[in-house]
């Protein structure tokens, strides 16, 4: 039988996709599974969205432009204004969701052998991506003490070899929660000035900035031009995860070329959802308020009930929708199978994340989980009810 | 500034796409171009299709499963069998197009440094999605002179070393038209087996086979279950190239885990593309049955009138909507530049695609061109006229 590529033997499968058959197994068994692993927010996606795919007239579903039409990176480039961040079409190459984004930046800008340097946790598909482009993770350890803060400067100079291409953050974060501060910014500039390298920030949790904190963009910095990348994605602003359309964006001119060389081998992003996400645009500003309204409420009920429980820390989180928890168990892979698997309260369960799969350091995390608040106030208290039983249940 | 990556500086840039400022410059000087140059139908989307989405009832746009849904795979695997190809839901991963499908291939199977060989001309793309990957395209050349049959099996064995990986073909052709025959595929099935390859099989264009011939994939031949791995999407069968669903099918599980996992690590396919590409499998006989006949209407009329034009040899296609054709001029890609940018006929020109892009082997297919039959017949023929005239005043 010919062989599977070492590549292939090395992607990852995230800890939440083993526990899948256990909690498809309690659903058979009767048993509710609020799902607190997964970054699907359950908020509805603007109408005027909805509608612009419900009333296309499209006859033959044609390839679209390969990297966006200009009419649409026009009105993302509107909005980007409307955030204080000043780029034009030419700047941005629409892509297939925030993954090809990530896909296409890595692969214009390294080649088997690289590294890029990420503080950890950190979303666990950029492991994937980054084996698919033979490229090694390096990480950078941050602590749930500080709420995830940036790792000190002279944890990633150390780090920087000859073989180092860029240092990629999420702000703000998944699966922290935790927004970089202009200063945090403002010292990743000096380190990829200072070593040549870019600067990549996934940026897709833009609008989810809560307590009248401001999201720094990297795409904000003078100076930076040249080194800094932004994704982005319309699944998180608009609930639209489906719709697999996102961005790169960078006022470098040679990587945005060599960006869409990537982008003309695939053809196009998908026709339907850009239908939608050029709609999306014009979603009122009202829709926005009542999420953010809806995600604070959500956060400081999760934390608030989180709290309660003795021998659990939790991380405060100022942006997206997802924190951090410390656990009073050792291995929090066992304790979300076990949960799903052995217990249940009034025929009821909780699947979470363990923090495991967002860890390239080995043995790092494995007493947290990750939760994401992606249900109504009131599932979460019940939530956090059931973890409440089941973790004295499992320390008994 | 940061650098690029040398994967980056080698992704091709194809000449049809250089030659896209000058057809829009000819337009804004009020010439018409006939686009004989890309694989985009003019064909109407099946209207079941297009109503799946139009009266679709999504309230929140969710991520759809990594690999595609059960039923969509379910119902896929009855029109396979429908084709005389006997797989289950379970050797199906569906992908954000046939681009994807080959990416998740190739880093599934290869690493590198690895090669792949393709008999060339080739569909030009396979280039990127290998350099994508850091993997070798080895060619191996096929004539004009025999309809660009497979070239002998003594030919690939040469070519063959400790770093082959896989033989990757497009049944039919794209760019040749060419059909493989049940012989041709067994040879290929002695070789692969001979030296533990896979066999990666292009076949989107199954539907688009004339004259009575039968379409041999490789999905049919007994011993090959291993080694065969099948690229599919709906782009062409139904006219829809904007969805961006494809798939990959294989027996092989072990491959088909692997590819599970690029698949989960970009999380979904388009979810409103499913949509349609599931009603698609309902489109009627007859609606293929009209496009069959529609194609073989134009293949016949390009042919023939080709043959007119004095030192034009063409290609006999038997599948697809291409065929390549020898001019009696030293490059193409000059002429094709040279046809948009000083000429037009009654204030009309064409845009052909020059053959060099694909191939891989320098010089090879310098007088060559690409030509899709994706335009009516009248139009068809009036572009050959085209042609005809600016031969003659291009050879003067």
């Amino acid at each position: 039988m010919p062989s599977i590529s070492n590549k292939g033997n090395s992607m990852p499968q995230s800890p939440i996709r083993k526990l899948v058959p256990y909690a498809e197994n309690a659903k058979k068994n009767g048993v509710k599974v609020y799902h607190l692993n997964i970054g699907q927010p359950d908020i509805k996606t603007p109408q005027v969205a909805l509608d612009a795919v419900k009333n296309n007239d499209i006859e033959v579903l044609s390839y679209a432009r390969s990297e966006g039409s200009e009419v649409y990176r026009n009105k993302l480039a509107n909005y980007y204004a409307n955030n204080n961040i000043h780029v034009s079409a030419n700047d941005i190459v629409v892509t297939t969701g925030g993954s090809e984004a990530l896909l296409f930046t890595i692969g214009s800008i390294t080649d088997p052998g690289d590294e890029i340097i990420i503080p950890e946790p950190f979303y666990a598909n950029y492991n994937g991506f980054s084996i698919a482009s033979g490229v090694k993770v390096v990480p950078v350890i941050s602590s749930i003490d500080s709420n995830f803060a940036l790792p000190k400067i002279e944890d990633f100079e150390k780090l920087i070899t000859a073989n180092t291409k860029a240092i990629l953050i999420c702000n703000p974060g998944n699966p922290t929660g935790y927004l970089y501060s202009k200063e945090e910014i403002e010292k990743l500039k000096q380190i990829v000035l200072k070593h040549d390298l870019f600067l990549i920030a996934d940026e897709v949790y833009r609008e989810f900035v809560y307590d009248g904190a401001t999201h720094n963009s990297v795409m904000k910095v003078d100076g930076l031009e040249q080194n800094a990348i932004m994704i982005d994605s319309v699944s998180k602003r608009y609930s639209m995860c489906g719709a697999r359309i996102g961005c790169i964006v960078s006022k470098n001119q040679y990587f945005i070329k060599t960006a869409i060389k990537f982008a003309q081998a695939r053809l196009s992003p998908p026709t339907y959802a850009l239908l939608a996400s050029e709609a999306a645009l014009d979603t009122p500003q009202s829709y926005f308020d009542n999420v953010t309204k809806e995600y604070v409420e959500r956060r400081n009920t999760l934390i608030s009930e989180l709290k309660k429980i003795d021998g659990v820390k939790v991380a405060e989180p100022k942006g997206a929708f997802y924190c951090v928890a410390e656990l009073p168990v050792e291995n929090t892979d066992d304790f979300a199978q076990w949960i799903l698997e052995k217990f249940n309260y009034n025929n009821e369960t909780v699947m979470v994340a363990p923090a495991s799969g967002f860890y390239s350091t080995p043995g790092e995390g494995k007493n947290q989980v990750r939760i994401a608040y992606v249900l109504n106030k009131e599932d979460l208290i019940k939530s956090v009810t059931i973890l409440k039983h089941a973790l004295a249940a499992y320390n008994q």
